[in-house]
């Protein structure tokens, strides 16, 4: 069973993860990404793709040619978890 | 320069289109897709991706697991054109 991070885990999940915001009336925490083209965003989005079926945790995401928004959350406990902190961490280190 | 579609092509791409629907509050359409898991949804997406960049014409889309959302306008033109329906076609024969 998955638990809702603590109060204080979400917190210094958020200082940690300096790229991601809280999202707006959710549990739940976003970044965009802007890329030069659509080859470039669906390449970083495959990884970001394989990253989760490994984790087996996924995103809500979406494309706009150059521009991705990725929202993770973990519907399990319908909050943030661990499992969220985790991804973002692999999908900033995609990008590092 | 891309035109928009009349009036009466859009009607007449809309009824062939079955599978689509008018976007509430924009000149566009969509079509939701569910698939088995994400493994089928994300393998369906790189065929669009696919179709996408051979037609240098992109959708905005979103991904939740085994769902996917995929809405179709043309920037250029501020709306449908028939670039849409193209692109549209060449989605529902990957599913046909």
């Amino acid at each position: 069973m998955i638990q809702k991070l603590t109060e204080t885990e979400r917190n210094a999940g958020l200082q940690e993860l300096k790229d991601w915001q809280p999202s707006a009336g959710r549990d739940a925490i976003r970044r965009a990404f802007k890329f030069r083209n659509f080859s470039e965003a669906w390449g970083f989005m495959n990884r970001v793709a394989l990253l989760a079926e490994t984790q087996d945790h996924h995103p809500e995401w979406s494309n706009v040619y150059n521009r991705v928004e990725i929202l993770l959350t973990t519907h399990d406990c319908d909050g943030l978890s661990e499992r969220d902190l985790k991804l973002a961490r692999a999908i900033d280190r995609l990008l590092a």
